[in-house]
């Protein structure tokens, strides 16, 4: 039995779908980008994900620039967040200090080019329990047979387990079967250290849950409901939109709770 | 597997430590009480406990006054919760509905004179995870050890285990091993049908987590946080103060996000 720490808190706000993110990746303003980070870290984020999307023009620069333009403010871990393997090497080569990778699946493309910059770069790298081709499993079997496929890609590359953290990968409850993916979400997440033999870690993209028209009270009511059922199942990290304020007073009361949650 | 019903909300508040349910039981007056169940009808409740004390004066005509008042306005489920045996035979006896007896433990004046209470009335009944002198367990093997040996008692007395529901006792976190205790709760309401080979139920009394001198919005969001964990763990019923709006809502999002929970 080992002590495990407190659930990570990492801000999903830095995110080019917001539009003065978008605007100041174009224009190369690092004045927005800083102040969102510094809200995010006034807030209580203690790592941030940079979200750039694919960033089809510019990708080094680009991304360059965003990891540069959070790192005149903070010192925090950074998540670095594309599907681009181009943008993603140039933000890893610019971080100072440990990043990570996001992320990869069972999908080749993700193998054979997201897979080797952890190696290169020395990075922490997020797996998807997504299908070779995508797909979202929806039971927890299906999710277990990802996982110990995702996991034997992953060592097979000679990577360690340490610097692993799935992601099961949270639905939107507007999906059809969104509830009981999410359910199957928290059984998987108490049982990927049984069924891998390690401890590897694990992180959950809460904002995923209630997404579209609901009102924003309903979905960090949602937010704080289902946080707890995750921290419960042992979560590691949890990637949310850190100015909801409740949600992360429901994050710090889960330490309060779980504060000293015993891994058997 | 089995698809199990959402979870039963059960309401604390009818309780002689309120004042006004206290003067209303000494002068036989049955408006308060009456005014009260139905506030809690109207907040959701699903079915009431009466909490009578241990009614050292009268104890007969106390809790059938008790019972009777209720029954003028519901016809919800019945939860008797008093120390006194005769007290609970004659409320038992007042009962139009099934009824629950609440409760027994290892105890042994328990054991004497609560448990046959539960086939001379066919009623379902409550066992507490206390030690024989009614001590805490702190650790899930301690408690689970309880579980074992209350379970003997149980089916000793040739009652039915689909009638016995398990109350694993929430620790209030001011207590220097609340947190761990709780944590433990956890893990045996979601290992109890495993530990006992049948799906035997679980309810446990969330007023107990935040106790004392704290401010009424900490303790609801304290009941908020911990509701969800308990919930994802298969509790079957949550005894708590349902006038309590904000725990409520929590408590029908937990149904929206385990609507369809599966019992493995």
């Amino acid at each position: 039995m080992a002590l495990i720490e407190a659930m990570i808190i990492v801000a999903d706000n830095l995110h080019v779908i917001q539009p003065a993110i978008a605007k100041a990746v174009q224009t190369l303003d690092p004045a927005p980008i800083r102040e969102l980070a510094l809200r995010c870290i006034q807030a209580g984020a203690q790592a941030l994900d940079i979200n750039s999307g694919p960033l089809s023009k510019m990708p080094q620069e680009r991304m360059r620039f965003l990891v540069e333009s959070v790192q005149t403010v903070t010192d925090l871990p950074l998540i670095l967040d594309t599907t681009n393997a181009t943008a993603m090497a140039a933000g890893l080569e610019a971080c100072r200090g440990r990043a990570t990778i996001n992320g990869f699946s069972l999908e080749p493309a993700k193998i054979e080019r997201m897979l080797p910059l952890a190696r290169q770069f020395d990075a922490d790298i997020i797996g998807y329990l997504l299908g070779a081709n995508s797909q979202v499993p929806v039971e927890a079997d299906e999710m277990m047979a990802v996982a110990v496929a995702l996991f034997e890609q992953y060592t097979q590359a000679g990577l360690d387990p340490a610097r692993l953290i799935i992601d099961p990968v949270i639905a939107p409850l507007s999906w059809q079967e969104g509830a009981r993916h999410n359910q199957a979400v928290l059984k998987v997440i108490a049982g990927l250290p049984d069924l891998l033999g390690t401890p590897v870690r694990t992180i959950a993209g809460l904002s995923n849950l209630a997404t579209g028209r609901l009102p924003l009270e309903r979905k960090i009511t949602l937010e704080q409901t289902f946080l707890p059922m995750l921290a419960a199942a042992g979560l590691d990290m949890v990637l949310t939109n850190v100015l909801h304020a409740p949600t992360l007073q429901t994050a710090r009361l889960c330490d309060q709770l779980l504060g000293d949650r015993i891994f058997a």
